[in-house]
C-alpha cells in the first residue's frame, strides 16, 4: 500500500489518507470493542419504563371485565378489555381483533404454514397448488429479514420489489399480482417501515386496499409494527387498512399486526391481529384446536399498566425520549463525516427503529466486515433481501437503540472509518 | 309406559320403579341445574393455591441465573433454571429440555404441522407422503379428545388401539408399526391417562422404546401432563421413556410432553419438550424462525415461586388434598348406587383429571343426553374415540375437578338417576 492520499475525483472533498485510516482500523483490530448494533432490540432504560408490569398485579386481580378467571383455560381470542386497547390503537373494532402471545412471528408463522396445510379460508392448500406452480411471495425491499427468513423455511419463492423514497413501488405490485395466481402474499411494514424508516403514504394504502389480485387466497401482511413510534412529536399518519379494503369490496385481503414487544417487554409483550370478520372466524377455528388458550394473565397486566391506547401514546413518547438520542447521535455524526465527501447517504427516519445507510456499490458486505473485525457487529450483510442477496451490495441496516450513547460513539467512531477505509481501497488505483 | 318395576333379568338387584325415575327426571327438566364437569380444569380453589405467582416478582427479578435481561428478546431454548426444575421433573438431562409457552397443545400442534411441511429431522415431508397413502397415527382408546382434534385438523387417518385394564394393547400396536410405513405417530398420556387413569408398567414403557417402526420418521408423543399428579400417598411409577430410547438404540423416537397448566395456572403456565439432542437441535432450528423468544419473565415466576421439582411435588401434594375429595365422592357414590345392581362400572384412579365410567353397550350417548336434559354438562359422547365414535357407545368421561363438592353432590344425583333411567329404558319390555 502506498502513502499516498486518497482521492475520490467524482468527490474531490473525499480527501483521506488512506495510510491513516489503515492504521486507526490496525489498532481496532488488535483492541477490538464489544459493541452489538445489529438487532432492534429495546435497550435496558426502555424496559425500565415499564418495571411496574412486573409487580403490577395484586393477589386478587385476576377476574376480567367479563368476569373470567384470567388463571384458568380459555378464550382464545383475548380479553375484551385488551381487545379494546389493540382496536384504539389500530381504529379497528373489537371484533377484529384476536389477541396472540408474545410474538407476531409466531402468529406469522402460523399463518403461512396452516395456509399450506389447509388452505386461506376453506381454499386449496398452498402444497397442492405448489405441485403445480412454486409459491410466491413479494418482499418489498430493503425490508425485514424475519419475514424473509419464514419465506425461506417455507421455499416460498420470494420476488424482491423496491421501495422508493416515496414507498413500495405499486405500479409494479399491481402488475405482478394481477397476472401471477401463484402470488399468496407480501410482506408489509406500512410505518416507519424496517429498515427505510418510510411511512406509505394515504394514496399507496389505498392502493394496496384495491389490489386485485389473481389469487383469491392472496393477502397482505401488515406487520404494523411501529404504529405508534415516534421520534418526534409529530406522527407520521398511516390510514387504516382494514377500512380501506372495506370500501373496496376486499375485507379479507389483510391481515394487521401489532405488538406490545418494543412497548412493554420484547419477551412478554402481547400481539394482536386485526382482520375482517370472516378471517377472524377461520382463525379461531384452527386456533380452538391448537390451543387451551393465551395467558390472558398477562393481557391483565398489560390493561392494567396502560389502561389505554393513549396510556400506550403517552408510554411510547418517554421511549421516544430515550431513543431521539441514539438516532440523532448517528445524523449527526454521518452529516459531520460524510455531508461533505458524499461517499454515503442515509435515511433519517421519524420514528421506528432503524436507520439504513446506503454506501458506494459493492461496499455494504466489505464495511459490514470491517467493522465485525474492529468488535463492531451489524446487521449481517444483505439481510435485507430475501435470500440474503443485496444485489447492489450497497444496503447497510444500522439499529441504534440498544447500545448506550457511549457506545453508539464509540460504534460510530468504527462505522464511520471502516465506511471511510472501503470506500479509500476501492477508489484507489 | 306402564307403572311395573323395572327388573333386569341379567342382574335381579337392579330393581328401580321406572316410573319413579322418569318422574325424578321429569322434575330435574323443568328445573334444570347449571353444572359442568366436561372439560379437567383445575378449581378456583386449586389455583388459588399459586395466588403468589401473581406478585412473586419485585421489581428488580428480571435476570436469569445465567444474567440474561429475561424482559427482551432471545433464548428460544428457555432459562437454564426452568430446564433444570423440568429435567429434575421428568429425570432427564437440561440438554434434552425446549421450554415453551403456556400450551402443550399448540407445541403438539406445531410439531405434526411442521413435519407435514418440512419432514421430520429432514426426512421428507409428510405432504409429499400423503399423495402415495395417508399419514397415520395410532389412537390409544379411550384416549384425549384434543389429541385426536388435532389429527381430525391435518386429516390424519386415526387407527383405534385398545387400552387394556393394564395399559395399551402392546402386541397390536408392535404388529402395525412394523408393517406399515405411513403409521407416523403414537399420542400417549403414559401417567394416570387421560381418561382411564392407567399408569404404563415399566415393561410397557420399555417395549415402546424398543418399537421398530417401519417408518423412521415415526415418534412417540408422550403427553406426560399428570407426571405428579398423584390424588394419594403413593405416586404410581413410570419408567423414564428417554432413557430406555436411549438404551435400546432409538433415541431420537420420542416427544416428552409435560407441563404447568395444572400445577400453576391453566392459562399461564409453561411448558416443557424433553427429547433427544439430535431432535432439540431440529426443533431449535425451526423455532428461531418462528419466534424471538419465549416469555422469560413467565418462567421466572415459576422458578421463584416452586424452587425445583421437590417443590412442584409438594405443590401438586396441595391439589392432591383438594381433588381426592371429589374423587371419593363420585366413587363413594357409585359404590353405593352401582355396586350391587352393576348396570355399570368405573375406574378408581389413583391421580390424574378423570374417572371413566362404563355402561351396558349402547347406553353412554343418551345418559350424556338425559345428563344435559338435567342442566349437567358431561364431555360429549365419543370424545375420547377417533372421530368421536365409541364403537360400544358405553364410555363416559367424567371429570370432578372443577365443580365444588357441593355441586359434584348434586351432579352426581343427576348422573346416577340418568344411568339408571337409560338402564331401565333399554331392559324394559
Amino acid at each position: 500500500m502506498s502513502n499516498q492520499s486518497i482521492i475520490n475525483s467524482e468527490n474531490p472533498d473525499a480527501v483521506y489518507s488512506y495510510e491513516d485510516l489503515k492504521n486507526i482500523f490496525e489498532n481496532y483490530k488488535k483492541n477490538p470493542k464489544n459493541l452489538d448494533m445489529s438487532r432492534g432490540k429495546p435497550s435496558d432504560a426502555q424496559m425500565d419504563l415499564s418495571t411496574e408490569l412486573l409487580t403490577i398485579l395484586n393477589e386478587s386481580d385476576y377476574i376480567s371485565e367479563e368476569n373470567i378467571d384470567c388463571r384458568n383455560y380459555g378464550n382464545n381470542d383475548g380479553l375484551i378489555e385488551m381487545k379494546k386497547i389493540f382496536a384504539d390503537m389500530l381504529n379497528v373494532k373489537t371484533e377484529n381483533i384476536i389477541v396472540f402471545g408474545n410474538s407476531t412471528l409466531s402468529a406469522l408463522f402460523d399463518l403461512i404454514g396452516i395456509s399450506f396445510i389447509k388452505g386461506v379460508n376453506g381454499g386449496t392448500p398452498w402444497n397442492k397448488l405448489s405441485e403445480i406452480d412454486e409459491i410466491k411471495f413479494l418482499c418489498l425491499t430493503p425490508g425485514y429479514d424475519r419475514h424473509f427468513a419464514i419465506c425461506e423455511f417455507f421455499n416460498i419463492k420470494m420476488i424482491s420489489v423496491p421501495m422508493n423514497e416515496n414507498g413500495p413501488d405499486m405500479d409494479l405490485i399491481e402488475d405482478l399480482i394481477s397476472a401471477d395466481e401463484s402470488i399468496k402474499g407480501i410482506w408489509c411494514v406500512p410505518k416507519y417501515s424496517n429498515p427505510t424508516g418510510i411511512t406509505y403514504s394515504d394514496e399507496t394504502v389505498r392502493r394496496f386496499a384495491n389490489l386485485k389480485p389473481k389469487a383469491c387466497d392472496f393477502r397482505i401482511f401488515w406487520d404494523n409494527a411501529y404504529a405508534h413510534h415516534k421520534l418526534y412529536d409529530t406522527d407520521e399518519c398511516l390510514s387504516d387498512i382494514l377500512s380501506e379494503c372495506e370500501k373496496a369490496g376486499n375485507p379479507n385481503l389483510v391481515y394487521e399486526f401489532t405488538s406490545f414487544s418494543k412497548i412493554s417487554f420484547g419477551g412478554g409483550g402481547v400481539v394482536a391481529l386485526a382482520t375482517s370478520t370472516e378471517n377472524v372466524k377461520y382463525i379461531l377455528d384452527r386456533i380452538s384446536i391448537q390451543t387451551i388458550g393465551p395467558d390472558k394473565i398477562n393481557q391483565l397486566r398489560h390493561v392494567k399498566f396502560f389502561k389505554n391506547a393513549d396510556g400506550v401514546k403517552k408510554h411510547l413518547e418517554n421511549h421516544s425520549k430515550l431513543l431521539r438520542p441514539k438516532f440523532e447521535l448517528l445524523i449527526n455524526k454521518f452529516e459531520k463525516e460524510f455531508s461533505d465527501n458524499k461517499i454515503c447517504s442515509w435515511t433519517n427516519p421519524k420514528g421506528g427503529y432503524f436507520i439504513t445507510l446506503t454506501t458506494a456499490d459493492n461496499q455494504a458486505s466489505k464495511v459490514i466486515d470491517y467493522c465485525k473485525q474492529c468488535g463492531l457487529i451489524l446487521t449481517s450483510a444483505g439481510a435485507p433481501f430475501p435470500y440474503g442477496n443485496d444485489p447492489k451490495n450497497n444496503i447497510i441496516r444500522l439499529a441504534p437503540s440498544f447500545p448506550s450513547l457511549e457506545e453508539l460513539t464509540d460504534a460510530m467512531e468504527i462505522f464511520c472509518l471502516c465506511v471511510k477505509l472501503v470506500y479509500a481501497e476501492n477508489f484507489k488505483i
